[in-house]
């Protein structure tokens, strides 16, 4: 089996079946990572670039690490260097790209749907690393990999999304995946901060985190953007942590085993308190080993790799 | 045959024969970029560094993806991040990186000169990505890789070019090139952007965007730096725009089967209308394309190939 | 033999006996970067982080160009577009960058012992490029293989170091390694740049140049941050250079043999006058050679190599 398209843009595009596959690839490219030599020659020759419109360390180390492990060659650019400055449009600057020839471009966007616009441009395949409060699908299959891998399954599993649904490229990825996976995924947030339509997605939504979480079998919180504060969607960041955070009081009313999901990067004390970004319950840490291992699969599978 | 010096300074400085040496060598080399495997060993333990003092996108990439496909390795430094900073000179940054024993140097920096500065204190070879308004001579080469596939030679062809012929290091590497391959060079722009003896190196020049294009084989439109607006060089870009954009209409005065060329990065509408840019006479991702063919050529060509 | 620590912290952490065995592996590793084909396929398929939280050029480029020749990948995080602008934790990032299993994480920060927390809280290896006003490890270590290759030995050798002692971690990291290799260390500088109990670690301090040199086997000047000045450490950039400068005046007062060392960048002209930093005695640029051998070295010792 193979992906249906040469592109991943979103979760929304893909099948169970394809995400199924990406998993299943991921599983077996995680143990790249724990060799003495962490490198295979799978991708020698093939060339991937690093287009990213907005600031970030995880993201694109995470693609940066996954591709040299492949042996594939990468090369960033990121806005502030770049012919952006000059005022190119972004079709000028990815068509110059695709006249270089890479194989594979990963970009990061402020705008929705600018991974979609290459995708229909270019030849090459594009991975949306992030289109504004659009998708992040390469975090949601990360997020469900490390799911699967410690629950066994994802269908039937009650998920709990808590912070800043409206403006989350991270929840409506997951949004996407874990209903499309059969999980019954329930949000909380303060009502700035949840779409009036959201439950049209499949979803319950609350204003109480507490209702939320009760009996979660995984609770996935989200960063709040403390930029957020000025815009008035919420009163203070006091307040937003008295309201929303995950302590060690209310995770009691989640299932006793469940576990402790974030995107990163942590506000500690905000959205989360740190004896339990740190304590048991976490796997915030898997998540980001998980992170390569999937992009290490998209970038097999973009190029090629698991047709038969 | 070989080149004469070990650095590539300006095409002032190049024979005929080497020009035609690094055109040959480019198209050899077009081919490897459109392998399924883009990579070949022969620059493997090599290492060039891009010493850019001026932002940039398509020409480090241009040549950070060259130097990759040839197997050799590249470090960045841009001036923003490096100890420039602290106040150091380019000569004392320029012999620590020599200290280092990288095999070739690339710089761009404002300043005309920079590059041959360096030559003449290096042991390596050090290549002009641009200096001040002075050369951009790998742009230039690209050009002419460009006009002789389309054309099939350059001697005895017509170009225009276009624009503000006297900040442009474009246009004057390009006429330093073009003339030398025995191209007729018609210039022009703003009477403010004419040097006043610019026919002194051997071309026409008009004031009017009509009487250069007219029956030219090659159009070549120069970027309009929209930061000269404040300095009252041009009234305004929409009067620029006016007299000094290439379009539909003032196309139909250079021959049928002109091609039309531009370094990028475009500004759509001031000095070339995006119909154009995007039209049947454009070769503008040509350009792009054979820019990696052309610096792969001179990676080459500079640690010893081609030597016989 | 090999190193007894997973980290390289700090020159007080050393013994002699791994010092020597780090200068010995480095001048092995010398020859790499003279021969035609410069890389060796030691480390291929490890991965070095460069975690940068100050700018730097020829610190990281020195350490990426150590692994490149080594065939190890490397990833440059710096932290202007990290995800330290989104207000994470140094721990935090330290731990994602963890999870993401590279072999050696190479670490610069403002604040003294943040190589030592990231030490303490990961498996992988760290290395101390420059920690506050604390210690810069690497640079004694190419500091005391410049002095023996140039000397033969460092033991009973007369050294000098002026300028700034207090902020310096390059003093500080030297005084450690020279005073334990067996040299004899005399310091000057204004008396708001030398530390009140300085001479409990072993070295002599005077108020004046002309005192620390006379005699010197060696002479090594501090750079003087020109933004001290505003903090009102000295009066003005033409005092200092009047009272602490090395020239052609002071240096006779130095063996004929001295040989002068600068961690650089220079600011010719203040700490250092032009005709000494490029005169006979300067050895500055050997020091920047040197660098990458000792950085080759560390990756080498530090992944295993050196057993048995």
């Amino acid at each position: 089996m193979k992906l249906r398209s040469k592109d991943i843009l979103g979760i929304k595009e893909l099948s169970v079946e394809e995400i199924t596959l990406i998993l299943d690839t991921a599983d077996s490219f995680l143990e790249v990572s724990t060799r003495e030599i962490k490198k295979v020659p799978t991708l020698r020759g093939k060339s991937m670039i690093n287009l990213f419109y907005e600031a970030s360390t995880r993201t694109r180390t995470s693609f940066e690490i996954a591709a040299k492990r492949l042996s594939a060659d990468t090369i960033n650019i990121s806005a502030s260097t770049s012919s952006v400055v000059k005022g190119e449009t972004l079709i000028d600057t990815a068509k110059n790209i695709e006249a270089m020839n890479p194989d594979i471009i990963v970009i990061r966007h402020s705008a929705a749907g600018a991974p979609h616009m290459l995708a229909s441009l270019l030849k090459q395949s594009i991975i949306n690393a992030g289109d504004g409060a659009h998708e992040h699908p390469t975090q949601a299959l990360l997020d469900m990999m490390t799911i699967r891998s410690r629950k066994g399954r994802i269908a039937g599993l009650k998920v709990a999304i808590v912070g800043d649904i409206s403006h989350s490229r991270v929840a409506r990825s997951n949004i996407h995946g874990l209903t499309k996976m059969g999980a019954r995924v329930f949000v909380a947030g303060p009502a700035t901060m949840l779409p009036r339509d959201i439950e049209s997605l499949g979803v319950v939504a609350y204003s109480r985190i507490d209702e939320a979480i009760r009996d979660a079998d995984i609770v996935m919180m989200l960063r709040i953007q403390t930029e957020r504060e000025k815009q008035n969607l919420f009163p203070s960041l006091r307040e937003y942590a008295t309201y929303f955070s995950l302590n060690r009081k209310n995770i009691a009313l989640a299932r006793e085993d469940c576990i402790v999901m974030h995107p990163g990067p942590l506000n500690r004390g905000v959205e989360i308190s740190p004896d339990i970004a740190d304590g048991p319950h976490s796997v915030i840490l898997d998540q980001v080993t998980n992170g390569v291992a999937v992009r290490m699969a998209l970038l097999y599978l973009l190029t090629g790799g698991g047709n038969s």
